[in-house]
């Protein structure tokens, strides 16, 4: 993690009591407080059991990106895991809040955060909190990835919910772990496979694959989360008449392609330059032309 | 989860800076916090990523019970997520202060909790929680368990690490979510299973199974809790001359003993007297004698 500078401005905290309609009459649904003051009880479930949902949606030059995507899948992880409905409203205007409140810089990472609330209280705690993205630009030229087993099945989705495959929440430790395994063999991030022998995605992040016009990802019903920022990316490729699809790819099968990726919304593209021992061919200008589209910008001036 | 009633004394707080001997020279280790006053930032790994470790620790007439395995388990589980590791001195201390400081009450549940901290600090955060236990009495008399799959198989504690089986970590939101399957089904607990067909523990329990004199619990290495009841539990049984074993078990083997069990710190001995649909006998009189070993009893007085 970058270490911020005593330059680097303050991050700003929106605190959400009104995430789930639950304000008294006539209080506010949300409100800045101060980020550096505690916030959170130890009896929280988050804290107890990290039980609750996230989003991370990234800022450029003040503008949000993919906002209503993002909300709509925090709402589905509020749903595959039980938790009230969040009201995406009151969520959306916190998060302009917290933008407006932040000191003007090039990139922002805004997280949205939604627990189960403090024991007892069936109430959920959420909040908005707005900082000075980490600098990602060395992911730019070309990451080296290692596959790592998850353990699970694409199936599971399907047949097992309680795992919670394709639920965006906040037990990420074994993403963690696994990132840190990654790190231990000498590379930058981790490509997580199934037993069935099927690339995944990320733990942050979603896989792409190119193959002549066809750009392929990993099935959302294979257990991974439906990204937003492939969604987007996607999109500006139909716009040009390429082919898109999701499919189950084999290690073997991205090994070979013409090109691949790992897409987030804070590290935003990320071409994969070598993965397990075989070197794939970094595509700068499709790479350039992916990383205006997750900034929000037009592909075409990139 | 049992509400606190107005006559239920004020949990008690602990707070422990020097989880990890990262105080400065001539500072407390531990100090009593305010249990009602937020106290942790936003920003901590536990809230954003359920990064963290922790134990839970019954206490019975003021006298906790397997501090030790407790803390040497939480050592072990730091280790598994590469935590720093914990000072256990410190924390047994802390924990006495905990309960010096609670009301009088039968029974504490006590939570010892650990997280990675403060994101970017790189110093742990940890705290003790002390409150009245909830009320598990109606489990004694035996309880509706379904197996549910973990999706994963017992070989990947030893092949994948990463997914850090056999780590109490914070990261239990597919844990809430199987109990919350079991209720659904009309069941009060869940028992886990494995891709390869074997039995492994619940989602905050220990299986423990009994057939004629020999009494069997599922092997840590299938990636399963290594628990600090289950050994006192042996303990006592080999004292006895029975004989005790770890092996694996289908749930069709379970179902066809004489007695099951699941074991926990808090809600103790919970005989099984339903899995899926097959009913099991409840031992009542084995069951008193496990649940006086649990708090920290002598089992001859049951």
């Amino acid at each position: 993690m970058t270490q911020p500078d005593c330059t680097t401005p303050s991050p700003v905290l929106v605190w959400v009591p009104g995430v789930a309609g639950t304000v008294a009459d006539g209080s506010e649904p949300f409100r800045i407080a101060d980020a550096d003051d505690p916030q959170l009880l130890v009896t929280d479930l988050v804290a107890t059991r990290g039980d609750g949902v996230f989003e991370t949606i990234g800022v450029f030059d003040g503008a949000p990106v993919n906002v209503g995507p993002h909300l709509r899948r925090l709402g589905r992880s509020a749903q595959l895991v039980e938790l009230p409905s969040p009201d995406l409203d009151v969520l959306s205007r916190a998060i302009d809040a917290a933008i407006e409140a932040h000191a003007p810089v090039p990139e922002l990472t805004v997280r949205v955060m939604m627990t189960r609330g403090v024991e007892g209280t069936g109430t959920p705690t959420a909040w908005i909190h707005a900082r000075t993205a980490d600098d990602w630009s060395r992911y730019r030229a070309g990451i080296r990835v290692v596959t790592l087993d998850r353990g699970l099945s694409t199936t599971v989705a399907e047949t097992s919910p309680w795992l919670l495959a394709g639920a965006k929440t906040l037990s990420y430790a074994v993403n963690m772990a696994a990132t840190r395994e990654a790190v231990r063999r000498g590379a930058d991030d981790v490509l997580f496979t199934s037993t069935d022998g099927y690339c995944l995605e990320g733990p942050t992040s979603t896989l792409l694959v190119k193959r002549g016009d066809t750009w392929t990802t990993t099935p959302a019903s294979a257990g991974v989360l439906p990204g937003t920022s492939i969604a987007s990316v996607f999109a500006m490729l139909e716009r040009e008449g390429q082919s898109v699809r999701e499919e189950l790819m084999t290690p073997a099968d991205v090994a070979s392609a013409d090109a691949a990726w790992l897409l987030s919304s804070s590290r935003l593209a990320a071409p994969i330059a070598q993965l397990d021992d075989t070197p794939l061919t970094v595509d700068t200008e499709r790479t350039a032309q992916i990383l205006a589209v997750l900034k929000g910008q037009d592909p075409q001036s990139a």
